[in-house]
């Protein structure tokens, strides 16, 4: 591609994604290809030669979208929203097109000022503790996910730990979620040395019981090196007490994930969130769930970096450079597992000045009402109840007959592709989840995935009359 | 911002790029800011209302570009490269508009599939053995780095191997990249764990010494559980002999980390790079540095899945689904660390297209004869030599007046802006590295650069005459 090939297909590209965008509502959420359909639809090798970039969008169109289920679309409500936004898509192509490296200061120092600085903004804008800035022993970064994120927390806790790794225990909840279990694993701990620990009737960690647990293991000669505690849990959005948690695991690493929640902070009424955060030795969430920004952007903040550093760090000649040598910069590299990194926080600067913290604070904010009302239309109708406390814009809920029943809702809403929800268990029971937190999300989407189960109930009780 | 806004952004967005890539050689490649500036430079927290676009536009002109360093630079010769494309770009940029996830079949068949079909055709294309396809128990997926590979591979390792952690080792060769001692210590691997096989003349391992090591832990009780093989260290592109390591390492987990040089093996002539593989059971290799893929895209290739799968899948309620419990679907997510995924496979399909393998064919030839052409300039001046046997595109060199000269011919070189090279450590003495391989440099760039070098010693011999 010539450049002014580039800017044509530049210029048609941007015109695809504004058209899909505009259009995606009119696409069935979910898609309904076969396995191996697209596979079997691909040559069985690149070409030899070059192909026209029309030919290549054209198959976007025809062999990629039919496909995809549809993220961004404004009545997708399942899992927890990954909701992508203008700027933030043209921050991830100017990141593209920079094509600069992060790994280092010295390999692109803007790269690596502007994401201190983003993070910086953030910590404030959550109303995150000091101890979480850049300007004492803590700091910020940016990483690909909450779960890479937990399991740098993991790594400098099982290092911080004098005891050796096959004596110290972990603790979370039975509700934390997978990639606590998965960190561990990595980390080398064998499946028994994570504690799961039951929760209370609204789903959040027992303290009792975990106070109870670390006192059996104190007992037992076991060290307990660290503590995950979930602000918003995927399955229900539940909140573990933090500054009780704090208390009770006394020195060893306490990471609080609010992958999910984390983002509602911005407002204030909901800053309650993260009470005892000052307990915490790290938190992260994810700007790329519920902040407007494209995944990948999981914001990872420690109120000490050193032991994180401790556990990640290695300098191979070919890395050593005088700035590095200085000890006046931060190298990134080892604020994570991998070595090279893209420039993630320039969607994350775009998002946040575009939109400013009060635009963003908008979306939250009626992504809470919508579910606020969505939930009292399901505690009004004798058909539906809750199946868990409502959290921020997560509504678990479920039909009163049951399992096959609510197996057969879901089939039948998803089926429609006019909606999409994902499901989870609660006290042994089937429950759905109705996530809101789409860009493009409004009144009437919710109102109308109401309807749609209204009127799926209505048939159901004729059916079973 | 409106669909129309999102257009003329969006524009503006590619114009800047077209124009960035156009003039981007005539910038200083190093960025010269002094630590901290940018930070300085940006308010202490997030605007409260939206800015409009065009500021953000000239804040990427007016802060962040001075503090980058240009990796598409055609006179960027530093670590390795990081060769984006104009295809690449515009790859990203659809997949964050499109904002979908790949964690799951589910959550975008499209997207499983378009990276399950383009990694067979990678495979194809750089004669990798039949174990590797997904047609039988093998497969590949793409990752962000091969550090994040190479740790699952030591992962898949570990879990698999019947001996307790404690008695496992792992060897590689002290050439290895920094990121196999890394993936070890997350793994919960002891630093003595790690045998580090000291390496012949070329620099490759010595294939003598890791059978004296094997038999020495063995003796000792303890299991080798992995080795990592290099094809191209990042020091020198030296070459393990991986088909002489295969047959000693037993049945210890073989994992070639050919990050970097894995590319070249796209031409049939460079083919040989890649002989052994067959006794491999896992290949890494990274279109993002030399197959003119953005950042990140790794190719990660296992000759059984079943391992690595045992390794990282967990399966919480909230993602379970019909097709993931038929069985018949591939799951990414358990094919990594992180649990989300981007649509990195779109990139990868532009690519491959756009290029057609002629085309990328004859980037990695031009590079190389580039290379060699320095390499004889080099060879052909007594005041330098070589410093390692010239590897592909890679030339590690030095001036034969030691390491003090050898850091000013550096850093004068590196200061002037006109170019950028890196170091490394050859014998115990600097050695310089000239590692050609962006999309955009051209003979008259290597030519240039040695004109530089051979003004430096000119000018040197003078000063010291």
């Amino acid at each position: 591609m010539t450049p002014d090939e580039f800017r044509a297909a530049g210029y048609a590209a941007i015109d695809w994604i504004a058209e899909y965008l505009e259009s995606v509502e009119e696409r069935p959420v979910a898609s309904v290809v076969v396995p191996g359909a697209l596979l079997a639809a691909l040559p069985p090798a690149a070409p030899e030669d070059p192909e026209p970039w029309s030919a290549v969008l054209a198959d976007l169109d025809r062999r990629i979208v039919p496909g995809l289920m549809h993220w961004q679309h404004p009545s997708f409500f399942g899992y927890f929203p990954a909701n992508a936004s203008p700027p933030a898509i043209l921050g991830e192509l100017l990141s593209a097109g920079l094509g600069v490296q992060g790994m280092l200061w010295v390999t692109s120092p803007a790269c690596t000022e502007l994401e201190i600085g983003v993070l910086e903004w953030l910590r404030v804008a959550l109303g995150l503790p000091d101890r979480f800035s850049a300007a004492g022993p803590g700091g910020a970064v940016l990483q690909d996910t909450a779960s890479s994120a937990t399991l740098c927390a993991l790594l400098a806790a099982r290092d911080r730990c004098a005891a050796p790794l096959a004596q110290q225990v972990l603790y979370t909840s039975t509700q934390a979620h997978s990639s606590v279990a998965k960190a561990a694993r990595i980390a080398g701990f064998a499946e028994a040395q994570l504690r799961l620990i039951p929760v209370d009737d609204t789903l959040a960690m027992r303290v009792d019981a975990l106070s109870e647990q670390v006192a059996a293991d104190r007992a037992a000669g076991r060290v307990c090196s660290a503590v995950c505690a979930t602000v918003g849990t995927t399955s229900t959005g539940a909140v573990d007490p933090v500054a009780q948690i704090g208390r009770a695991c006394g020195d060893a690493w306490l990471h609080v994930d609010a992958a999910w929640a984390g983002s509602a902070a911005i407002c204030v009424e909901h800053r309650g969130l993260l009470a005892g955060l000052e307990h915490a030795d790290s938190f992260v969430f994810n700007p790329h769930k519920w902040l407007l920004t494209n995944f990948d952007c999981s914001a990872f903040f420690v109120a000490d970096r050193a032991p994180m550093l401790a556990a990640l760090s290695i300098l191979p000649e070919y890395l050593r450079n005088a700035p590095t040598a200085s000890g006046e910069v931060v190298d990134f590299r080892d604020w994570q597992v991998p070595l090279g990194r893209r420039f993630r926080s320039l969607k994350l600067w775009f998002v946040l000045r575009t939109y400013g913290l009060s635009g963003l604070r908008a979306h939250i904010r009626g992504h809470i009402a919508l579910a606020a009302w969505f939930a009292a239309r399901i505690a009004a109708d004798p058909r539906f109840e809750l199946a868990a406390p409502v959290s921020l814009a997560l509504v678990c809920f479920r039909h009163a007959g049951g399992d096959g029943v609510n197996q057969r809702l879901l089939d039948a809403l998803n089926g429609s592709g006019r909606l999409f929800l994902t499901h989870t268990q609660v006290d042994g029971q089937l429950a759905l989840r109705l996530a809101v937190g789409g860009r493009m999300t409004e009144a009437r989407h919710v109102e109308a995935a109401w309807a749609e189960m209204v009127a799926w109930a209505d048939r159901e009780a004729v059916a079973t009359g």
